[in-house]
């Protein structure tokens, strides 16, 4: 075992991207920021990687920002708001790493993921949880509102049960998680891996460009007028249709075959 | 039975829109595209139509575009490219007819609803499913991601419902697309039709004057700012207010009677 | 016993806005729609009130606008556009200054909520429903669309359950409400106010000038496209993070201890 604070490895296609400070909860100090951020745009370039999964060593997924560092900054002679300023700056550039990053994430989640460690399971494209895991947005309780997860938890739940896990902080079980739409599946702690891996794997098996194409489309239409949407859309599967995958996928499907992706290379890969 | 491509047929005030084309899986070629746009259009204008199904023959809803007659585009001189804009460009264009069509329209869903076709019940306003029925966007398995679908898609489900059925292409059961909020109903397939038909008849006996006015300003409202959205809908209201039927229908209800509708005319029907 | 049309009543850190005109089901009559508003921005100012609870008399919780007094308007030389423009501006306004009221507002429904009364509950940060609550949009069924409900309510719930509300005016039950995303929990009518209080002080022990920064910022970033929302979020948690609240409430995490909040004043209040 090493003591980095992320540990990468691959398997076939996927990179498994593993948060490793579990005596701090996985909490998200500026290293860590910085680490994750680094690792998603190495992995978004990678031409050996299709599908990225997050997940975490220790009792828990991530508890959030680091507080004991945080409190540290106080003692510093702006009373810390150069580093509150970076250390914000930089949670919300990791977290739209994640959407923009043309790979798909997926979020492995067990035990809490809590305040800026939920909103990093709600910035995920897909997440598989543990029924043990728990989901909070608890800074209400310290005095400091989860604002910045709330921009991603907003995005993925309804107006009233993220403002209920705003204002009261709660833990909200697996399952509820699952209700309201903040992950894809609930399987038990035993199967958490497997059922990740499979999901994951799963994704890999598909042409590797057209992942790349619908996943930036997805985000891209999600925040236009209707019409607007349409005509991004259009466009993108124009040019999709066009693509040598597309012709090959058809034709195998017409021809009841299985189809042969071209890898991500420079060509397809921009 | 005709070989025509699309049945219409009337009862009382509804019209029913019958895909036919079951043994290419109803899918949407370039003439059924536009044979259900022009249906759609012209039933949107007819006076004694208020509300309209759209249904299928044969074992499913509708398998998307017509992948052969995409296929065949391929052997022109341009690759296709230009057939491939027409089918997109008039794709997009029904699935926005039936948005901005001043009358309900109601996706009565069996079997598979896939790519194109699952975006065709999420374009409809209303949606009765048996429960036989299945859903998919499975465009990423041929290397033809499902762009166009997910902007109906992602309209209609949570974003990580939406990403899970993009990125899998996973066929989803009745059941579980209610609980997404693809479908409003699942019934069993036996009693789909008059499931569907109650609802309809249902809604068409309201005031047609008044489910106009309705459709009409939900979709233009849903798209602005909280403060617009309410400036505008108010102005609806007043509106509405002032139109005969809503003195006849709060006059109807104030002295507990059945109210008497006017019939849609080009006075009320703009 | 008063017969004032909206009883108000202060518990702790929470004050109970009760409708009290049970004879006219709660209806918004011009005088209620002002009465409400004038108390939300009255307690939206107070500092000894951090939460708002809005609740009813009699057996209802709101039936929508009160439609005697809109026919009776009719009669005026205008037939009622005057007061009907108005009605619909006090109505448009009242709801909205729920949603920017700096604090929690939290609806308590039993029995009917029904077109601006289940406008009411959706415009409401949070609700808990008794067993017996129903909610219905009915305006389609008296010619008169409920179009200023809608804004609310496709803002708490999916396109289709909208539309299924809006278009058919069907009651629906407790459990469907919560299962739609627009109540938050359901209880039975004896445990209604019990849970409500429940609620209500538990997000009242929390910082009071927390809560005025994070429901602003939550209605704020939430009409934003992604990049400008954590802008805007980062901002506002930095600012929130050099607040004394912050400092108190992460110091005593970190110690264990009890957090000891600055009450509301004219400084934490603006």
């Amino acid at each position: 075992m090493t003591d980095d604070i992320v540990l990468e490895a691959r398997r076939n296609k996927v990179a498994h991207l593993t948060m490793n400070r579990p005596g701090a909860r996985n909490s998200l100090s500026m290293a860590m920021l910085e680490r994750l951020h680094s690792e998603i745009v190495d992995l978004g370039r990678a031409h050996d990687v299709y599908v990225i999964v997050i997940n975490a060593n220790g009792p828990g997924f991530c508890a959030g920002h680091d507080l004991k560092e945080l409190t540290a900054a106080r003692a510093q002679a702006d009373k810390g708001l150069a580093f509150f300023e970076e250390t914000m700056a930089k949670c919300a550039r990791l977290m739209q790493a994640i959407v923009s990053c043309p790979k798909p994430v997926i979020a492995q989640v067990h035990g809490i993921a809590t305040a800026a460690g939920c909103q990093l399971v709600a910035s995920c494209d897909l997440a598989v949880a543990a029924d043990n895991a728990r989901f909070a947005t608890p800074g209400v309780n310290i005095g400091l509102f989860c604002s910045t997860p709330m921009v991603a938890l907003s995005r993925n739940v309804s107006r009233k049960a993220a403002m209920e896990m705003l204002l009261t902080g709660d833990m909200i079980p697996a399952d509820q998680a699952l209700q309201f739409g903040l992950v894809n599946k609930v399987v038990t702690a035993g199967e958490l891996e497997a059922a990740t891996n499979a999901l994951a794997n799963k994704i890999a098996a598909k042409a590797p460009a057209t992942l790349l194409i619908g996943k930036e489309a997805f985000y891209h239409q999600i925040e236009m007028p209707l019409v607007d949407a349409y005509d991004h859309a259009s466009r993108v599967m124009v040019a999709n249709m066009i693509e040598p995958d597309a012709e090959e996928g058809i034709g195998a499907f017409v021809e009841k075959r299985e189809p042969n992706w071209r890898p991500l290379s420079a060509d397809t890969h921009g």
